[in-house]
């Protein structure tokens, strides 16, 4: 079933009113028409099962038929700090850490980050990926839209970081010489709605001195496996672990 | 360092002798010169550091300084059975297969597969998958290239895991009743070397008729987390899951 996201203002307990973008998919892509069937999520955690009642000019509404109780969010709140990597690889990351429970995605300026978002086409780069990022987490019904945060540096990113108790860098380099601990030994430590900071290099990855600064502020450098994957595999090896060890190993989903 | 598949036949323990496409990239896209280093792979299980010695013609003849001693197979072999999807994502799901350590793929003819590959078309399409493969191993620097077997029925599918003590169904329908305990369950039962045969169904997920034959042959139906996961992404979330639990929280990697 198709799902939508709905500002808040345009609910009650009773009716959704659609308007803009997700009107336009409801009549033109979707073609769809009175009582057929929908799902409107709030983006602040209540979705709801919901039938057309009828179309006024580019508006479309719909009656609420039930709440939903389904949250298929991850137990804990990831959040991705992506070292910018070239061209499109960023949609790539984006619909797919959306589609596997990311809580929200931080380009990173890295050393070895190639692509620099330029302060003119910053803005039209993250009003594409919040697109992506809201079409694939109706997509894999999410309830909440991840978050897209400015880019940071390094410096920006260790101050960010201070906030958060559980942070760590996927690091070549560690899995080269055969630690893999680091990782599951972190997220044994969290419990339900636990915040996890975790930083993905770009290409070529970060580098030890980027790794040695994190390491310093308290990140901590966990290998993923003794295969080298790409920039864009890192965050799904990443989430997909993290949602094998709560949801399926640990059985954590809200039902 | 570039890692390169080199025939059994075309190195023995002192030298190793590249031909063909390998060595066409060694001398135009690489641009090496001599006593540069290679690392040479005999898809048998053994890998060694090599230095370029000399050219000649289309050959390119490289020295063995070491055998290498990591090992980056996954410590179980994953058959990835794979639901024939839309267009070019079957190249995306043998890329990053590939990446996560899958031992072998089987495109499957499933009731929702639109993409029919047509008799004179296939083999241009397995040709393909093949050179992603092998790229993509190289990348990852695995010692043994995934092989692609030809297309299978559902009932050829059936009789082909008779062989197979581990089988099971990525079934969206089991998800959404909240049981997620199928896979770890299964996982947690396999030793080092054990193969799994896991399908996955494509756009649209397996049938529940589907799902019913092949589990009356005892392949166990699974879920793999509560959100609904793209088919392209369903085989990631797999193999990065079955990493984690081998290679990162048991440490079940040689060295």
């Amino acid at each position: 079933m198709q799902r939508y996201f709905v500002p808040r203002d345009q609910m009650d307990q009773q009716r959704v009113r659609i308007s803009g973008d997700d009107a336009r998919h409801i009549q033109k892509v979707m073609r769809m028409k009175v009582s057929d069937q929908i799902e409107c999520a709030d983006n602040q955690g209540e979705a709801f099962l919901c039938a057309i009642e009828h179309f006024e000019d580019d508006l479309v509404y719909a009656t609420v038929l039930q709440k939903l109780t389904t949250n298929p969010e991850l137990p804990i709140h990831v959040t991705i700090v992506q070292g910018i990597p070239k061209a499109e690889k960023f949609d790539t990351i984006v619909q797919k850490g959306t589609e596997c429970g990311a809580d929200r995605f931080i380009p990173f300026q890295a050393n070895r980050s190639i692509a620099l978002w330029k302060k003119g086409k910053q803005e039209k780069k993250l009003t594409r990926l919040r697109k992506i990022c809201k079409e694939a987490a109706e997509q894999s019904h999410r309830l909440l839209v991840p978050e897209i945060y400015d880019p940071m540096t390094l410096d920006q990113l260790i101050t960010y970081g201070d906030q958060f108790t559980y942070k760590m860098v996927a690091f070549e380099e560690t899995a080269k010489v055969g630690a893999q601990s680091g990782f599951p030994t972190l997220i044994k430590k969290m419990s339900k709605d636990d915040p996890l900071l975790a930083v993905i290099g770009p290409e070529g990855g970060i580098t030890t001195e980027e790794a040695a600064q994190l390491q310093e502020h308290g990140f901590v450098l966990c290998g993923l496996g003794p295969r080298i994957l790409r920039t864009e595999t890192a965050a799904l090896y990443l989430l997909s672990a993290v949602s094998y060890h709560f949801e399926l190993l640990h059985g954590e989903v809200d039902e």
